[in-house]
């Protein structure tokens, strides 16, 4: 077969899925045939995964007994609370939470078995359980004691409260929850691709999570709404907006962290829901100096040729930063709220692998030395 | 860009690498130029990992002080043991190593910073503590206290002293170090890509480590080893090696692990190799029974069209197996073993990846439904 050079994948087709669609021309997202905003206006978090998972909305029935189980799944072994207190501090969230759901697939006797069953036995216990272990490090690495989960609230609301030891308001679990809808899935983005190549050596779900959850630390995936949270503190400091922007924007060439994105060239329209939010819950708050920020600095790209010309919009990263750090989560908390929504996609994506599967297995183009001859470590000189 | 579909990627060239060449028609395999077999003959495995970080061997003053630093790495962290203490004895020997390597992570305040200085010492780290995690796990899941790492063995002998708490035979020493020889390194494999994957979003050596770990887990990748190892158990409860191959293979059509490679068309030259070496360690050894099994099915392959028409020779796996059991690695412990060797090609395909990075992205071929309406819950219905 002719290689073809692929460093980035771009229109390579790696499988076929029934998941999530991202039309990237016109700005519009699906997922197994809703949009967007749809699910986004009606949906909880809860209707969202069971969608991915079985391909149809619940039913009340269906919904109350996927909730039942994520509540008898969301408290954490003893021996993972005990090693999370063992964790420096100082130790990224990301870091923290692929080591803890590692280690929670040694608890699973049933972590090798890969039927469909199983499989989606682990997605729950994993969508069940990764809220509470944010939350218990959110509190732990600032020396407070973890809040057990409560069995009467929805994901988002019990999430919140294991977080903040106090039922957050209606509109902030509203936000929550449609962060949560909107970040589910994305079609095949780095760390689902990660996590389906894991699964293609048939690999274990929790190997495939644990390596999706390093792939979403990084800050070209999603440790990108970290990155765009941090601009705005720096864009905030500065004389104004405006300032910022001519002098380090268009003076010097920084990138506008949240804005761009590889597959939109048309507004990304989990941004705009995110916004609307955002303002939301600002409304009624007063520190969300931010959203001003935030919202100033996209009107002033949206009037600038450079970035109307090539398509950078604000992303779900931009808004996303915002609603997050409205609802009281830490900047460096923000990626692990990322994974608490895409482990629905995650583990859906996972089972559509299983369910055709064929090992991912590129090829490199060797650059190096060749027939070189083997030298005797004495005769050997430091070049 | 038209969009193609590949679903294993065959033949598509995702990077650039000096790293390590396939020849899959001739049956040859380099590292940054130097064939295998010359290195499997004369390299410590520790002059391997030098030569796939930097490009050359080692002079003599670059290796004892390779060695130095292997040797000042290789105790664990306490909260590491003590993590490892509380795990089940029946999870995963991968799960394991998975989730301490990602644990080890936590505990490095340089974990973050993906500088290329910083990329080495991880990996050093990394590579002289893998061998301290497999013995201890394999120590502790038997109920005896962990063996600590020796200052004055190299990295083979030194494992097998901690495995064992007694120091191997130099055929033994031997055997393993050339095992750890030639599984360093080969290509862009499953695991090697998975690694690319994470760090083409910027994550860190930790977490792209631990990705590749879960990815060789898999029993398509890293885990046929072990599959073939239950093979010869199978094999050798027969009434005979002809009685076996003639029933489960010509008749029931079951496939031998550890034959057949999807990049070699020749025999693959490690497996001769690590021939050699079981009969070197077996000729000293009573319980190599399954070595005679091991050589007969071979023979009974290589004497059938079907196996010759199809190039399904022994590979790296068939005759790796046979040398770890004979060498007192349990069968469940060999996948770890070969993690043990793996992450010297892992972190140097890493560092190379960081050097010319470009976030891997493909796409996926949505064929689900489309325009579906929102259906208010009560008005559904099960399906």
């Amino acid at each position: 077969m002719a290689e073809e050079q692929k460093k980035g994948l771009e229109g390579v087709v790696i499988a076929d899925t029934r998941l999530s669609k991202v039309f990237g021309d016109i700005g519009k997202l699906i997922y197994c045939g809703y949009d967007i905003r749809d699910l986004a206006a009606h949906a909880s978090f809860e209707e969202v995964v069971f969608l991915l998972w079985y391909g149809a909305l619940p039913t009340q029935q269906q919904l109350a007994r996927l909730q039942e189980r994520l509540h008898s799944e969301a408290t954490l072994h003893p021996t993972v609370l005990q090693a999370l207190k063992s964790y420096p501090t100082s130790a990224h969230p990301m870091a923290v939470l692929r080591t803890a759901v590692s280690q929670i697939g040694l608890n699973d006797p049933a972590a090798e078995d890969n039927s469909q069953d199983a499989n989606y036995r682990k997605a729950l216990r994993l969508t069940a359980k990764i809220p509470t272990i944010i939350a218990a490090w959110a509190r732990l690495r600032e020396g407070k004691e973890p809040v057990a989960p409560r069995d009467d609230l929805g994901l988002a609301a019990n999430f919140l409260w294991m977080l903040h030891g106090h039922e957050a308001t209606p509109a902030e679990v509203d936000a929550l929850n449609v962060y949560l809808v909107l970040l589910a899935d994305h079609g095949m983005n780095a760390s689902t691709f990660t996590s389906r190549v894991v699964t293609s050596t048939e690999g274990d779900m929790y190997s495939a999570i644990v390596a999706a959850i390093g792939s979403l630390k990084g800050p070209k995936h999603g440790g990108a709404n970290e990155a765009a949270m941090r601009m705005f503190r720096e864009v905030a400091e500065a004389p104004s907006v405006r300032e910022w922007f001519d002098h380090e924007v268009k003076d010097k060439g920084r990138r506008i962290m949240g804005m761009g994105h590889r597959v939109y060239k048309a507004p990304d329209p989990r941004a705009a829901i995110l916004k609307e939010h955002a303002n939301a819950i600002c409304g009624a708050k007063e520190k969300c100096v931010l959203l001003g920020v935030a919202e100033q600095l996209e009107d002033l790209a949206l009037a600038d040729p450079y970035f109307v010309e090539r398509n950078l919009y604000a992303n779900v990263d931009y808004y996303s930063a915002i609603v997050l750090d409205a609802i009281g989560i830490e900047t460096d908390m923000m990626t692990p709220m990322f994974a608490m929504s895409r482990i629905a996609g995650w583990s859906a994506h996972i089972v559509e692998q299983w369910n055709d599967n064929r090992l991912i297995r590129p090829r490199g183009n060797y650059i190096g030395a060749v027939d070189l001859h083997w030298t005797p470590i004495e005769d050997r000189r430091s070049e």
